[in-house]
């Protein structure tokens, strides 16, 4: 079931404000009825994706300068799809600090996140970062006085209700995700399979060429990385879920595939330039370690075997941009974008380019100040 | 409202068994109609209660040799009762070790504890541990092959139900206690206020003299010192209840007071013996250091200056079996009781013997192997 009914009427209101007045929006979301949506290229032109990271939205919320991040966050996203005019935005993780959000309106923090897109008519997609589902931990100054604080319950979140909404409690990747489809017609985010739960956002969405969807032309896929409530790997499980999935609906390897997911596989740790940037790497920032997953389990070896494959694109270490190549691979962090978390280096975030004939990724980081830099050809 | 439907039938059925059969048991338990439920002694006779500290049951349930230790603190807990008769029986926290238990069958094991007390139709109250409720931790090794192991739902669990019942979750205080109370009318443990959740078993009771619910004998005070899913701490609000509670009910001081809970407090590092157990400290092993809470919030300097609080025990501390004087308030470890947790220190059980008049407060050590020692007197 793709549709429920909520879905299928607020699908139908896309469709309307569309045709009223999003003329500029530039990609075609065909009806999900498959369970691989599928976007669609406009004739003649490429496929642009702004790439969303670590924007860290309801961050110390109690305090002056957290809502202020969020702010500050939002004007990198006005500015960046305002200057790129993208097809398609991926929010490639921590969309959120669930961590230090004291109640059930993680949901209401990640609307926030969305709606520079949201309103600009531009569908996107997202998967989860460590920070986007947490388990709830008590802090210990509660419990001298002044004590526990009274819970301020969201009457417009939906999603939850009751005893439940208004409680001291974590947030759910499930529940997350629940919100963001259930309220958006272009939110292409999918939960999926449900074998792979506790990961959630696994899931794949096929670019079609203006021909229709028969003709595809990049699949991307989605992975989640894990972190916050369970460890920070790619499961063996979700190896086998690409594995299946990629051999499915591309036997013969001919379209080329990008990756998305939050945290850096170990892979990342091998290629990181030392002391600067320099060729074949390309980028601005080198500025930490690279923060990889706590185990290798199987997807890298998939994914390097398999000449499909272009591009890894991830996010979590806001210190780093650059791309290196893996062999054949490239491995991409995105450009730290939110003013949430950790870091002050400048905001700003990795574009991708794509073009159908011949077949190519370009890549760029757009910054907050409107400067780009960091181009860089991933397709041979 | 003190009675459920269930809870007021199963308290008959109580009422049944002793006039049938339980003639051996020494208490009677008065109709819990009141917010501070009663016990009565028998007259002429002292009132004997059991601590059972640390029995840990579930702890490593997949395994070998896990399910063996519940049958060995079983056997442990036969013994003592079987040795001592007792009145009323305290188990003191750790009943489980919800940290490994995968699915939310906590309370068949929290059962399986309190069944050799209940099978002899003796009373009993309950605090929490640190281990009693836990939040779910995914353990890495179920991201590699051969994945997550399929869940085993337990149908016989009617606390909970549906996917709720069925999901890789923590425990909860409220849910256990619930368990308890719903299901067993000789249970005379509480919920607590709610003002002070997350910390849950906050609540005295009343031994009365054999001459009624009037004359009462000692006030037995539970507290619930945190751990699992929040801080190890009793808070200040707990303090506070404490303070307007005993201020209404024993506001001349008239009345001894006697203070459980799990983990011990700070105090009990200043009076810990060094190198052997020597007067006026009273006990037979000293094999560790004092694990105790993480702040001292206000509950100890309440107790100290309060004469009418005679003694407070704590488990927790599986290589301690002491008792140690703190001016004129008595410290004391209760004596692990189950095979389950660390440590291979022997299996026994801290008695207290209370008379009426004079007032006394005795104890000792009961062994599994039959043995008593560490007898001392905790009144003047």
């Amino acid at each position: 079931m793709i549709f429920s009914i909520a879905r299928f009427s607020l699908y139908f209101q896309f469709v309307f404000l569309t045709l009223q007045g999003f003329d500029d929006h530039r990609v075609l979301a065909l009806p999900k009825t498959s369970e691989n949506y599928s976007l669609q290229m406009r004739p003649g032109a490429p496929f642009k994706i702004a790439l969303f990271a670590d924007l860290h939205f309801g961050e110390a919320e109690t305090t002056d300068w957290g809502p202020g991040q969020d702010v500050n966050s939002k004007r990198v996203m006005n500015t960046v799809l305002d200057d790129e005019t993208p097809d398609f935005v991926i929010y490639l993780g921590d969309v959120i600090t669930a961590n230090n959000i004291l109640i059930a309106n993680a949901s209401l923090y990640w609307d926030q996140a969305i709606s520079p897109t949201k309103s600009r008519g531009i569908p996107w997609a997202s998967v989860f970062g460590n920070h986007d589902d947490a388990l709830f931990e008590w802090p210990m100054e509660w419990f001298s006085a002044p004590g526990i604080p009274r819970l301020i319950c969201p009457e417009a979140n939906s999603t939850h209700s009751g005893a439940e909404a208004c409680s001291f409690r974590g947030t759910h990747r499930l529940e997350l995700m629940k919100h963001e489809i259930d309220h958006n017609a272009l939110s292409f985010s999918k939960n999926g399979p449900k074998e792979l739960w506790p990961s959630v956002s696994n899931y794949v969405l096929q670019v079609s060429s203006s021909d229709g969807p028969k003709s595809p032309v990049v699949y991307l896929y989605f992975l989640d990385s894990g972190g916050g409530s369970y460890p920070e790997v790619i499961s063996t499980a979700q190896a086998d879920w690409f594995r299946h999935k990629s051999d499915q609906i591309n036997p013969d390897l001919r379209v080329p595939e990008l990756i998305f997911w939050h945290i850096p596989s170990r892979a990342y740790k091998k290629v990181a330039p030392r002391f600067g940037i320099h060729r074949p790497c390309v980028g601005l920032i080198n500025k930490e370690g690279v923060a990889a997953q706590k185990a290798e389990l199987g997807i890298m070896k998939l994914l390097t075997k398999r000449p499909s494959v272009k591009a890894i694109f991830v996010g979590h270490n806001h210190g780093l941009d650059w791309c290196c190549p893996n062999e054949k691979l490239w491995l991409c962090f995105a450009r730290h974008t939110g003013y949430g978390g950790y870091g002050d280096w400048a905001r700003g975030a990795r574009i991708l380019e794509i073009t159908q004939k011949p077949f190519s990724v370009k890549s760029w980081i757009r910054m907050e100040d409107n400067v780009v830099h960091s181009r860089v050809v991933l397709s041979p």
